[in-house]
């Protein structure tokens, strides 16, 4: 029985769960969650996350949320039909997976995302101006990251071992998000990290999930006073 | 050889690791790192953590950094000799707890982190008086999360699963923080969360840890341009 996932393909945290998905040839079910609505305030997706929050898993009865502990268990699951991008057999391994995908959830995410939401979602969504401040603050933050990340890639290949892990592949939907604008010059102009980027983008899953990351799509997005909280 | 742990004890984010070793009754040495001189940003200490944050740990030629990367580690390597808080041999109780430690890291410390720095950090250190907006959006994400945990706690004795895991664990160092200030009562006015803190801080290792937590030790602390990334 191929598994359920609620949630906006557009959503940078359903993109990450499918990608995983995807990396493991697995089947599912895309549920739509439409922002425009507020379904994820929905009393029938609260009863699946309190938090009103997407990506939903449901595997059977079990119900899951939080995108990257999602993306853990389909990555278990699934581990005899693709690569092993969490490296569970190893200690060593397993904790350098662990490490850069915190740094990615506490670092890299609170300076590309203000950057996405203020030059991105701001004009289309709003009708707004970016305020700069932000905009600078998460740029600040980001080249701090990506200075970080240019030192460790120009030892390994990618962020925790030299093969391919779940910590490099969360990069992805924030970082798609932003290649078309002028900030792609961030990955761009420090080559380890655009090596990295275009060996992460060129991988048949990543192709297939930032398809639906289209930023046309953004125009479909509703009015939202929490925003941040749903990519 | 026991690991080597770099960082204050007063740090939370020490503390989480200090209290999974305890729970492991895995020997280690505490590395003072020293706030008032700033030690966290020295070239000694920067290359161990390019971030500049505590704790590292060390292991032999092995380097981590990132707490919750560092308890994951620690309560693997020492599976053995202590309770099993990953429950990496479930694959639908692993997710559980990697569920709610993501909730932690995402939910509950966005709102209890902001309190904590505001009522405790700026008057000791910074001589300054609180930013009651801050602390009243603070308040207003806890309350959110611990009506989700009061809901929780209901039906389930710990958030992941019916037995205590890293996931309740990791909330252990903030609520500490916190109960001596009247925020106590969001935690207390809530009989399923007083049961489950009760029950957290009467484990040994908690008692341990949280003595070296004594917010008199605050007075140490020095003046910190981005002291909320540190704790």
């Amino acid at each position: 029985m191929a598994v359920k996932v609620s949630g906006p393909a557009i959503s940078a945290a359903t993109a990450r769960v499918l990608l995983c998905l995807g990396e493991m040839g697995a089947e599912y079910e895309l549920v739509p969650v439409d922002f425009f609505t507020r379904e994820q305030k929905s009393p029938h997706h609260l009863a699946r996350n309190a938090f009103g929050l997407v990506p939903v898993l449901e595997d059977g009865d079990l119900l899951l949320f939080e995108s990257r502990a999602i993306a853990r268990y389909v990555l278990r699951k699934y581990k005899s039909s693709g690569p092993d991008l969490v490296r569970e057999g190893s200690l060593e391994e397993s904790a350098m997976v662990d490490l850069w995908l915190e740094v990615e959830a506490q670092q890299y995410e609170k300076g590309i995302l203000p950057i996405f939401f203020q030059i991105m979602v701001v004009p289309v969504l709003y009708g707004g101006v970016p305020e700069e401040k932000l905009v600078a603050d998460g740029v600040e933050k980001l080249v701090k990251v990506l200075d970080v990340y240019e030192a460790r890639l120009s030892q390994s290949k990618h962020l925790a071992v030299d093969f391919v892990s779940l910590a490099d592949l969360s990069h992805v939907p924030f970082a798609h998000y932003i290649m078309p604008t002028p900030y792609a010059s961030l990955f761009q102009s420090r080559p380890h990290a655009k090596a990295w980027w275009d060996s992460l983008a060129s991988r048949p899953a990543c192709k297939k999930v930032t398809a639906a990351l289209l930023t046309s799509e953004l125009s479909l997005l509703p009015l939202m006073d929490d925003a941040c909280l749903h990519f």
